[in-house]
């Protein structure tokens, strides 16, 4: 066993950061308080702004502008059925998530710990690849008798060229819960209800099921009967692959 | 008074982080960015998966079942009324909360420092205990003419078995604010509207107006006459003891 | 060029918190787990709790009673037609935003880096100064052949004393998105729908396209006509002066 001062030096984190840069960055960057050598693209060692080439491949914008070219429709009533749609959420472990911030300084985790995650998601039938998931967990408290943690989770589900489903609630390590649903974006524009996660393997494999209301019938390709939540579950080899068969269009990666 | 330098040695901190973990950590740890060893229970020095029992104590399934099973319910038109709830928001200093998380580096608070924070949460009539808040303070700004701060609030109400709201907005230290309802569960399923942050001692008690729509008529003992707002106010005796009577059911802790 | 060793003495920064204060901090302190010598007003070096003044100054007050008065309002059916928003973000430099975290102690951007952040909003014809925008922008993934990032944003659009928009969606620094908007409060109490987010100049000036259901018509001074997003845009005098005829009431800042 190594020594406590050894073990320090090992484990011991020094945090980098822009605000308390070196005497030879610029004044630019300093009052900026942005660490541009770092962060962003041919910005590199230079102050000067560059113009974003305003790309015309945002391949959604069809999508969006026919729905602001139908007034009718968006005077209609909001639509408040039910619909369900099922999503697996998988940690297949090569995105680099989750990143566990043990900011409290806690050997255990506490209050103060923060993790940021991003994760694959395949449709219920685990024949189409759809996006991922991409958030924030805030550790609120550890559980050591039921040896698990309450975080508080804000994340969002993006489905490629379908737009996106953000939530907000709840995660327990040691039972389902159920989150908001709190707004999207394209097929999903003013969605509102509730999500059940529940987890399968933790925490590489969760099941959700979502209660959709405010929103026009879903595509087909995302209401396929879902598979049944179990240890075993795998996406489809063709999912998994990301095979333009087996992904929603411009599936989010 | 210390020199500056033993005050340095004295007060700063050195982080700990899976990342960058000591030589002797396992290969599939580090793919996953996660550390195992300290996150999560009976995953310890093991890199094989845990199957999570689906238990099947979740108290409020039969409750969100039932809301499944009422297609005519879900169908009807989302209520557009106005419901009061009030809540009042205890730090009583036995949950580790808030934790300031002084990430700015900078000697006053500063955009940059992060406050996970959760404390007890109270019926309005101050005799029930209702559950516990949870998220995440942003800071934004410190105004010293003010001597206060302003926040990005980002947080959850959770209510025991009645469900969750969640809420975001402004938290200024100094004066009242509103921030928006987004979303909730349960109960509170699709509701909307906004909420009126009320300071009473600072940072210890709270009181919240929240105006709720696109719900049901809520449960009467969460409308309860509310306890004026002042300083000298205190839960009653057992809903501080959390004696079953004092206590929504499955009340959050 | 420094040496290695040197450049870490030079970058590296030590994180102070409270959570290991001095052994000379008060019990009360840790217990709090709060740094009161930092971070709270007129708390310094004092255990005692100061009672916030409820000052009458809150001027948006009378906005909200109005509001609440008017029961036949709001029992009328939520409005479900579409108001387009167009809103200018703008960094001066001078808020000291953003703040880049490099939590993930990597060289890029990577999974565990936050950017916590606030910038000035103007309208769409950049004659009036409206506010600022708040929130934490949550690295996902950095894309070197695309030269950006993807950020997971969660944030809201202060509007002075109109109140308030909370949204959350992905944040693309190569590419136009489109984000939820979550909630509101004041003339957004109750507002869904969907924003675009347009770069224009990187990072410092954005264009947004709000586009917004759920609340009655907005304010006229809200609505001229934008001006077209371009690099060379900027806010007329009289509003960067933030010059009373150039603001909205008590403009947030």
């Amino acid at each position: 066993m190594a020594s406590a001062s050894s073990l320090r030096a090992i484990s011991s984190l020094h945090f980098s950061n822009s605000i308390r840069s070196p005497p030879s960055s610029s004044r630019a960057q300093r009052l900026l308080g942005f660490n541009l050598s770092h962060s962003f693209p041919t910005l590199k060692s230079s102050s000067t702004n560059q113009v974003l080439s305003t790309s015309s491949n945002f391949t959604t914008s069809a999508f969006f502008c026919k729905n602001k070219k139908e007034p009718a429709d968006s005077d209609s009533p909001r639509p408040t059925k039910v619909q369900e749609l099922h999503v697996y959420e998988i940690n297949e472990r090569d995105r680099g998530s989750p990143a566990y911030l043990r900011l409290s300084q806690k050997q255990v985790n506490s209050l103060g710990d923060l993790v940021p995650f991003s994760n694959k998601i395949y449709s219920g039938d685990l024949e189409k690849r759809l996006g991922i998931t991409a958030g924030l967990c805030v550790l609120i408290q550890n559980f050591p008798e039921k040896k698990g943690d309450r975080y508080e989770a804000i994340y969002s589900f993006y489905f490629g060229d379908y737009g996106h489903i953000s939530v907000q609630g709840a995660y327990l390590t040691y039972e389902d819960t159920y989150l908001a649903v709190t707004g999207g974006s394209g097929i999903f524009e003013g969605v509102y209800g509730q999500v059940k996660l529940k987890q399968i393997v933790f925490p590489f494999k969760l099941f959700y099921t979502f209660y959709l209301k405010g929103i026009k019938d879903l595509p087909v390709e995302l209401t396929g009967k879902p598979v049944a939540p179990t240890p075993s579950v795998e996406p489809s080899a063709a999912a998994k692959a990301t095979e333009p068969s087996a992904t929603v269009k411009n599936f989010t990666n």
